[in-house]
């Protein structure tokens, strides 16, 4: 059985991750999910990607938006508000129970990582999912509005300020079993995700930067970036901000040390030769994951970078 | 403006509530409220009694029910047992919001007290609602399958067990607000609601017995029991497991030394001598409050009767 680590962000990584499970033993993939994005609101301990990852592979997402429940209402939020609590942060009633559940036995004193696992469990899912960090990491962004929490620039203020700066909470190490899976893996992927707030707190982790160097595995990303544009989020708003070609070349370019190999969308074929200089191995494949079919194909593509 | 201080429970006492803001001004009512029977499900804290005060007198409650809230849904209860939660203590979506606003403001050191009275303010209640104690009260049950917690007794096995001993945290203190309610009332009513698990734990306040024998104001009871039996709830079988006769009778002995006047239903008209050879004045009046007039008839003679 191969194992292969998947280091994930949310929607893109979830369904990249509902295409590996397709392709190869569920058993032997490990997604290594950033939780920089997790916020408290309404007293409840709330983990995006994680959640979309635990959705997706469960079945039970809301396929169109990428995250959150299908069939879902929003009863309770609607009495939050009349209760006086803040309302932007939409939570529906199905998705309030995980953040009830989770916030109980988090009070308890379960990690964060027990606590996923047992999700997992409960909803059938065979892939291992493993908060990238059982310690907080808050990702807070600086606007021209000053220094504010993830969650407030990208849902409240819907991602709509130039992002001058981004800071995860300093000291945040990965958990034991990240670290396993990172070193007992036979392929490494870099799910197509944001660079910069999804894959940048996982690898702000002390040392995790340095395991991945040294692991045995061969390293695969996957460009979130298709056509100048990301599938999904700010990823190419913030690669203009810190300077970057708003390109998969430019993902390219923030994982040269890291990656040995690249996969990059059809539309951006012209791409491959410049992202070879960079020394790393291209497959060039249709990258947006339309249904089962296209997600499994992307999966057995990445794979195959890898072997 | 007549102050009115009402000692209450639950379904009986929000009704009798809703028909007394109906006859007199509703800034001069206050409800001191049962919360022996609040417990924590999921990590929140739930108050079952003050709720069912809360949604009646903010026109939220499901009325048919007489408790929680009205076009209510329970999707989050489902997805709490798909994650291995306990579900026989169902909680509508629309209801989980209070459980949820309370926890938050409870865990941030406010005291229930405060927490009640912001919900009331935001559902535009008039009348002042109190919890009888910030101290934590909770009644615990003596069955023959031993001590068990009164949700577990009321709601898990639906109070199928002969009830064998009642026990309510001791130390618990009625609240400053609670004290200054009683010694300026010019009215206390006992409302129509069960002698020993909603009434009885008020009383069991340290003190708060004692204040009412004291008080200047009348103190009326009104019987939770018609006919022989409870409304609803447990009532008559407590009467008959602790040697009380199952009547409105029974119920006077409970209160006659606290008891001024005792308001008991046309139904038991034949009861009147013997209550009142117990000291107490007697009003015989229709005490089923199916509807708004009857409420607010009842509340006017529970009035009449103090005076």
């Amino acid at each position: 059985m191969e194992r292969i680590a998947v280091l994930c962000g949310g929607v893109g990584a979830a369904r990249f991750l509902s295409g590996l499970v397709d392709v190869v033993d569920p058993a032997g993939v490990t997604a290594i999910v950033n939780v920089a994005d997790d916020d408290e609101f309404h007293g409840l301990h709330v983990s995006p990607d994680i959640d979309t990852v635990l959705y997706t592979l469960g079945g039970l997402v809301h396929e169109e938006q990428g995250w959150g429940r299908r069939d879902e209402t929003f009863n309770a939020q609607s009495e939050l508000a009349r209760l006086g609590e803040d309302a932007w942060f939409r939570l529906g009633d199905r998705d309030l129970a995980m953040h009830i559940h989770r916030t109980r036995l988090l009070r308890e004193g379960r990690s964060l990582t027990e606590v996923v696992d047992g999700v997992r469990r409960a909803l059938g899912i065979g892939a291992t999912i493993l908060p990238a960090t059982d310690s907080p990491q808050r990702t807070r962004v600086r606007t021209d509005a000053g220094w504010i929490g993830f969650q407030e620039y990208f849902v409240q203020r819907r991602a709509a300020d130039l992002v001058r700066e981004l800071r995860f909470e300093p000291g945040a190490t990965p958990t034991g079993a990240v670290r396993a899976a990172i070193a007992g893996a036979d392929i490494i992927v870099i799910a197509p995700s944001n660079p910069f707030v999804s894959i940048g707190p996982i690898l702000a982790l002390t040392g995790l930067r340095d395991q991945l160097q040294e692991a045995r595995a061969a390293v695969v990303a996957v460009s979130p970036i298709v056509g100048g544009a990301a599938i999904k989020g700010p990823a190419a708003a913030m690669l203009a901000a810190f300077g970057y070609d708003v390109s998969a070349l430019g993902v390219a370019r923030l994982y040269a040390e890291l990656a040995d190999a690249f996969i990059l969308d059809t539309e951006d074929a012209d791409l491959a030769p410049a992202i070879a200089a960079l020394g790393l191995r291209t497959s060039v494949v249709p990258t947006i994951m339309r249904d089962r079919a296209t997600r499994a194909d992307l999966a057995r593509a990445t794979v195959a970078a890898a072997r």
